[in-house]
């Protein structure tokens, strides 16, 4: 990417003359979804004048955010997440709120497009008006996502939104860079414990706060039953969350909108807990703290790795690590070394 | 700590005249215990001339590594860690192995001991002419402990030893540390699955390759198989690992020996298994590199936060962080800039 820009946007961009701060300002505390889809637009960019820009939107929008419910859900492809995501959207709509959708799929950097990308899977929710959808943002490491994705929440807070899922697609590391952006978060599975769990990495199971077994029908009705028992049991072997609360798990089918009643229930009794308890605040301050020590470690290493010459080192040395003939220390030492005369 | 040294070993290299690096790489490679001790003495003091004198040690010993087993043991206080490591140990030497013993347990920056501190624990394994215990080095972080741990099995390795079993208290990150530097992780756990088990956190379960349920005997048989089996089911509902290997759980007692011996046939079995898939190799590479990546951050991290005004202006950029007025990102951006002007 030459222009530094995300492809699928530099289009946007390149047309877009840059506008004074006010005017991103302004627009995402007056609610703008356009005023709000460009200010994410200059946060996935990576040409230091719209990084500089971007940053000085979010400083000012800071204040405004933090009022929404943060949720975030996973699952396997096929598992039926955008579905979901569009049925829970349209309840919430109904029931007054505005809800915004992103993503974090780092695999969009091989596929150029994201989980989210094709808006016909969640077609009438992407026509809704208290509705904003954004896909994740494609070409970058994971941690660069993340990131981006934390940010974007802020700024769909500051511009009112009040539900915000952030769908990620369960087959990496991406689930621990969501639960730190999250108050809830939320597993999809299919009937049937076995094959189709394959795509579940390990340690997701033990993070959901809600479960639902998806894609429930008459047929398999027995067997999502007992799958539920199954991850009942496994559950039961896990100790206690932070939280204090006891995860619970649902089935149900996403196309059924009728069927998910006891889920938006139990979302709103998660909520209730965690707000009594103070978790949610704290988990909050916790997870602040966090982003700045991941991005003081991005910081430095953006600074530290920026040089093609220590990537040469680093290749060369890296190999000699490997053969065991130089400790991975010292060559930690040698490359900070170089960096720094 | 004004010397800058661990203070369980002070007074020792007080005493001690630096010697000549070939002293050191010599006394190791010759087998020799005690230059061993005094050689990973060097590795955890955090004198810098200790300090340069360790990573020569370290680099002229690193080609005469790599020949052991390394094991991880990990288990909540109280369910016999140090018991199976002295049956361990003992069954070994007993085949004619050389068995080092060290411990990752950031918590002795609390109580100034370790789990391995009270050497009566092991009491017949510390006399024993082919065992060496070593206890966590005390008063460092959980980084700077996990690197002197994975430094000592490389000295270890090079003096001989053939199995190193890794100890760590079942209760924090350690585990995860402690993964990526042995061969192969063993779980103890108490039979009877509740209460007892809210030690282990969440995510250690499935990373064992071997499973101990220990303290059985016959009155607590019927509860150790229902136990097993429930282990059985849960570890049925995770993935593959990528070893290809399918985790084992057996019953036993520590504290009879003869009770462990499908548990050692397992273990041959386990690393016969990772040697013709070439998994080890694999995962030694994968190590070697991890290492290198976490050593380049550490030192870049050190070289940030020696500087005393850097962590007077975290202090209260991260307050500002917390209560929202400062995005992360923008933080630690302007403690970048302060650090390199």
């Amino acid at each position: 990417m030459p222009s530094g820009l995300n492809p699928n946007l530099s289009r946007f961009i390149k047309k877009q003359v840059l506008q004074p701060l006010d005017y991103y300002v302004d627009g995402i505390l007056g609610g703008d979804r356009s005023i709000l889809g460009q200010s994410i637009t200059l946060i996935e960019s990576t040409q230091s004048a719209h990084q500089e820009l971007a940053q000085q939107i979010i400083n000012a929008c800071l204040t405004h955010s933090g009022q929404s419910r943060r949720v975030g859900i996973t699952g396997s492809p096929g598992v039926g997440k955008s579905t979901f995501i569009e049925t829970a959207g349209l309840h919430y709509i109904e029931q007054g709120k505005r809800v915004a959708v992103l993503a974090i799929d780092p695999s969009s950097q091989l596929n150029q497009g994201s989980i989210l990308g094709d808006k016909t899977r969640m077609e009438q929710l992407s026509r809704a008006e208290n509705a904003f959808i954004r896909p994740s943002p494609a070409g970058m490491t994971l941690g660069g996502v993340a990131q981006k994705t934390r940010e974007s929440i802020m700024l769909c807070e500051a511009a009112g939104f009040d539900l915000i899922l952030v769908e990620t697609v369960g087959v990496g590391q991406s689930e621990i860079a969501v639960h730190s952006m999250v108050d809830c978060f939320l597993l999809l599975l299919l009937p049937g414990a076995g094959d189709e769990l394959q795509g579940i990495k390990r340690g997701i199971v033990e993070m959901a706060d809600l479960v639902l077994i998806n894609k429930v029908d008459v047929q398999n009705e027995k067997v999502a039953k007992r799958t539920r028992d199954d991850y009942k049991r496994a559950l039961h072997l896990f100790p206690q969350k932070e939280s204090e609360w006891t995860t619970r798990i649902h089935t149900g089918a996403a196309l059924q909108p009728e069927s998910l009643v006891d889920l938006w229930a139990t979302l709103d009794d998660y909520f209730a807990h965690i707000t009594t308890n103070d978790y949610l605040h704290q988990q909050r301050q916790a997870q602040s703290s966090y982003w700045l020590t991941e991005s003081i470690q991005q910081a430095l290493q953006d600074w530290f790795y920026e040089d093609e010459s220590i990537k040469q080192s680093l290749k060369s040395l890296q190999q000699q690590v490997i053969e065991q003939q130089l400790s991975p220390f010292e060559a930690a030492r040698r490359l900070l070394e170089r960096k720094l005369r």
